[in-house]
């Protein structure tokens, strides 16, 4: 039998279409619980103390080559940006194909590099808007060094925060893909922003942000330049996006002025996220245009936040539609609280 | 810099590209370990004590009604299937479409149902194949008595073992989940069997089968009438597939002759991860076609196991290109030591 309802009023399990890509995710209300018991309980915390760690003084750990340094007036450096000393993709060597009988590869070659800002224990939660502004600095700066290499067609910048959300070093940093093909996800959504283009003449992402601007529900924050919204279809619990108000495609064209609005917008949302669920464990990353070559002018760039809430299991890996357990009115409800 | 290679032949970063759905994957040598090196230190294992258990007595644990039961000659059960009294979908009511200004939604109605075996601690790697084949026996029982109800499109049916892998009791059981849309992911494998078929005339599935059946370095366990094998884009480490030999898009068709192969080849395979990885955490799970009422002549039913190995982290989120450090070649290898 299904959960006993309390009452014929009450909600039942919900699916919510993802109005760019057409996927589709459960809220599962049959299951809810109370915006405070998302607070996960911590199994393991990363190793905090600064003695050992590896980016406070990184040439001592073996890294040999800063690509970018930012540096305060007395000399002292702010924030550097170095290849990974362990990269998933190997630096700069044209990509080789490889394959076997009807199967196809290429060497993974590309760029892998950090992006370690200088305090040991400020993450994005806890440092000043400039601070955030001067990381997105470096996003930017790196990824116009980047993107125009040889055989370069997509850069996926992102920051993970905790043991669970994947991070192996307390001391918070970025990383930067650079890599030769399109990210399969971020070709669903420049796939599905066309499509609505063509359907109803306007940015898909313009239309949410229109939609839920007036709505009210799910807007956690704004400002001048950028909205934070909780997503219709949410795939976990806390989910937040933070897009500029006006449309771009691309992140890389972004103004000093912009920048400092996306950072007070992060401060703000990851604030209250690290407020609300006493310092969760995320995964945050950027989704701007392939940088192929090819114009993308519907897309839409942003920055989307995952909260480590849940474990995706058996029917997410098997299906692609994640179960949350919270409906993003309710999440955003509570998250304003601390905003 | 790139991490240091020792010499010039050493193997460098590949991205592999799924032949069914085009995306990629990360095979990061650069970063390899030795296949033992992936014995996963579990930071919290399930409570596997048999007190408490609710899965020993459901009727005790509020479960009121079983929608399959199997026995043994004296009346004893051995396996029962029973709604989820958490039901992340709720039951059999025809879906209402739900929906909010650009956005559509619909009520999340449809099965979740738990198939639970008698063995409290017998989990795939220890059962006896027929007890595996009496779990088959009950996916298709289900199967076949829910595919016909009305608006359901897609069943998924789906096994979680360990903590990580989310389950959330140590008692084996198997989830079935009846929905009202298809799953995106089976979507995206049915299309690019559909576009194989037509450029190639050949299943995508039977022509994979057919090169690691003569490359030998991925097939990890085969009989009469099916093959494991390592994909050879495995999105993590120590994946396995577990495909028919003989070309079939139905699940529900599987005979009482192929369904013992197949509780074999699980026994073997399961058997196999659970002795090279000291018994990781793993998700399982089905795909088979949709039962929406069209046909789905090209597709090619199959279980996945997902080994928890390590975290998907910004970069497979953001992407959806997964990155594993072994190659499913030396996985293979280190499973058939063991299977």
């Amino acid at each position: 039998m299904a959960l006993e309802k309390k009452n014929e009023n009450e909600e039942y399990s919900q699916l919510r279409q993802d109005l760019v890509t057409g996927d589709w995710v459960v809220i599962a209300t049959g299951r809810s619980k109370r915006p405070e018991d998302f607070v996960v309980k911590k199994e393991a915390s990363l190793e905090s103390s600064i003695e050992g760690c590896p980016f406070e003084n990184p040439e001592a750990s073996g890294q040999k080559e800063d690509v970018l340094v930012y540096k305060k007036g007395d000399g002292e450096w702010t924030l550097r940006v170095f290849p990974n000393l362990y990269p998933a993709i190997d630096r700069g060597r044209r990509p080789k194909p490889l394959g076997e009988g009807p199967y196809f590869g290429m060497t993974g070659t590309g760029y892998h590099e950090l992006v370690v800002s200088r305090d040991h224990d400020k993450h994005f939660a806890l440092m000043d808007a400039t601070h955030i502004a001067e990381v997105l600095d470096a996003y930017q700066d790196r990824y116009i060094n980047i993107m125009n290499k040889k055989s370069i067609r997509y850069i996926s910048i992102i920051h993970n925060h905790g043991r669970s959300a994947g991070a192996s070093l307390f001391h918070p940093h970025s990383q930067i893909f650079a890599i030769p093909v399109i990210s399969p996800y971020v070709q669903l959504e420049i796939s599905g922003a066309q499509q609505y283009k063509k359907s109803n003449k306007k940015c898909v992402y313009c239309t949410m942000i229109e939609h839920d601007r007036e709505e009210k529900t799910r807007v956690i924050f704004e400002n001048d330049d950028c909205i934070v919204i909780a997503p219709y279809a949410s795939r976990s619990a806390f989910e937040m996006w933070i897009l500029p108000k006006f449309h771009s495609p691309y992140f890389e064209r972004i103004t000093n002025k912009q920048k400092l609005s996306i950072a007070w917008a992060l401060k703000r949302a990851l604030g209250a996220l690290y407020s609300a669920l006493e310092n969760p464990d995320y995964n945050m990353y950027l989704h701007t245009a392939p940088c192929d070559g090819n114009d993308y002018p519907h897309f839409h760039w942003h920055f989307e936040v995952l909260p480590k809430t849940s474990i995706w299991a058996g029917f997410e890996l098997s299906t692609g539609i994640e179960v949350s357990t919270i409906e993003p009115e309710i999440a955003t409800k509570r998250l304003r609280e601390f905003v």
